[in-house]
């Protein structure tokens, strides 16, 4: 059996923060099996007395596990982690309209609707009273401390991952991050079992995580190239992800890690792999409600044959 | 054999105007065969010599092929636009840095870049110099003239259609848009062969269009409820599409007539909307180069069963 990280007062965190001690440190290639609470914190299901785990803390963003030390990763270096499986718990909650933000009230959202849902890992399923949808569990949080010392909010998506919150990182990705401190100090959370392209009420299908299988390795570049955002070869094709202040500023940020992502891996000048991306890239919002506003870039798998 | 217009000096239009004659009038019901040039009023494929169809004028906006008067056609009412067929002529061009826009310099894209496609119907394919990409055709252009006297510019997308440029209105998918003059004076034009989700560089794979058969409907509503924007029921799902003066904005429309969609097929209230939305609806860029931004709901078919 991999090493493997239960949520519990030994490797429950908050934030990120460069110095939280690792609660694992391990060679680059090795698979460490995680399991998580959901992003809440929560012991159990929606219904009444639910209760927080008692690791919760005033202030505490999502409920992370962590963080791993990867022997020799360096800031500079690239992290690939490599998605070997994700088994979603068996509930979760999806939340809308819980605070009156400008995004709610443009959108006429101004009852809560708490939903919870039940989960069959089996049937490969959630249902609910909106129905039964097909699961496709993630987590939404993968991520490293940045750079400068002190507790970062895990609410956010860095540079350096947190969380990034996009549908597409399931079971069969490599998800490629830089690497911001010594170590990685990588940790996860935030289990998502399905979501659509945007998250748009800001949480997905809130579940805890029964265990994801990660392969944490070390390199130096991606494609041959400096990596400075977030990119994923997904079973979907590869995913270029872009974070802005608003959508326009994520798009760009997404097209532009595209068209470098292009570059390396069909050898075209930027006009060209512009003109090749308005023919096969996909433009798709990540997220509209973490503070920091995310879109994607998908080159589908074989989208392209030359 | 139906109706059948082809791109003429009867026919051919570079805007929209309410007061043009139509060329065609039929009764609500009636599929009507189109034929249209490529966007840029081409002649030929990319090339030393090529010349422009001789009815293209100065300040022409796509080549539109129509109007066609639909019987009893009323503003307010709906109009459903049935694609039976899109097929594309042989060939197509793709242009990328063609003007220095604030999107191009952002991206680095500095130098044109002007790509030629052979479109293989038979085989399902389009080729060029960037590879071999799968066909996937429709419209650019559905749409109406404003109420508003006068010509219009056929770059902008607007609620009663036109450049919409959406990639999921292919064949097999109902376009239902509100009807704004009496007749509603429908044209379409700028084939695209191939087009990701975005359009990135302002073009997609612009192309003629050998034949489009169109099914002409009205209607007093959709799913019971007045309509206001353009949506469709495609074979991927239910489109919701919104257009606004930046993403943000185009992406607030687009999920606020998503959520009303839901509220139809669902009975669902706003904030069950959203909930269910933030789990199985994808927001997706439609296009970002021509004016007005374009965002799109998705609803995947079958995504939820209840």
């Amino acid at each position: 059996m991999p090493p493997t990280l239960l949520p519990d007062e030994r490797t429950l965190h908050g934030w990120f923060d460069r110095d939280l001690p690792p609660v694992l440190t391990v060679d680059p290639g090795t698979t460490v099996r995680f399991a998580a609470l959901d992003s809440g914190w929560w012991a159990g299901p929606h219904g009444p007395g639910r209760e927080r785990s008692p690791q919760h803390t005033e202030g505490s963003g999502h409920a992370l596990t962590g963080p791993v030390e990867v022997r020799g990763a360096r800031p500079g270096d690239v992290l690939a982690v490599r998605i070997e499986a994700v088994v979603p718990g068996a509930w979760g909650t999806t939340y809308a309209g819980v605070r009156s933000t400008a995004w709610n009230v443009r959108l006429g959202v101004e009852q809560p609707a708490v939903v919870p849902w039940d989960i069959d890992v089996a049937a490969g399923t959630a249902t609910s009273t909106l129905g039964t949808v097909a699961l496709r569990p993630f987590l939404g949080v993968m991520g490293m401390p940045p750079a400068e010392p002190g507790r970062h909010s895990t609410i956010p998506p860095y540079w350096h991952g947190g969380n990034l919150d996009c549908r597409e990182l399931v079971a069969g990705s490599t998800l490629y991050l830089p690497i911001p401190v010594e170590g990685a100090l990588f940790s996860v959370g935030d289990g998502h079992a399905a979501q659509g392209d945007g998250e748009v009420s800001g949480t997905a299908i809130e579940c805890p995580v029964e265990r994801a299988d990660l392969t944490l390795d070390v390199q130096g570049d991606l494609l041959g190239r400096p990596l400075t955002t977030p990119v994923a070869d997904t079973p979907a094709g590869w995913v270029a992800m872009g974070l802005g202040n608003d959508l326009d500023e994520a798009a760009a940020e997404a097209l532009s890690a595209m068209l470098d992502l292009l570059g390396a891996l069909h050898g075209l000048g930027r006009s060209e792999a512009m003109a090749l991306a308005s023919v096969v890239v996909d433009l798709r919002v990540t997220q509209v409600a973490n503070q920091v506003f995310g879109v994607h870039a998908l080159l589908p798998r074989d989208a392209v044959r030359v």
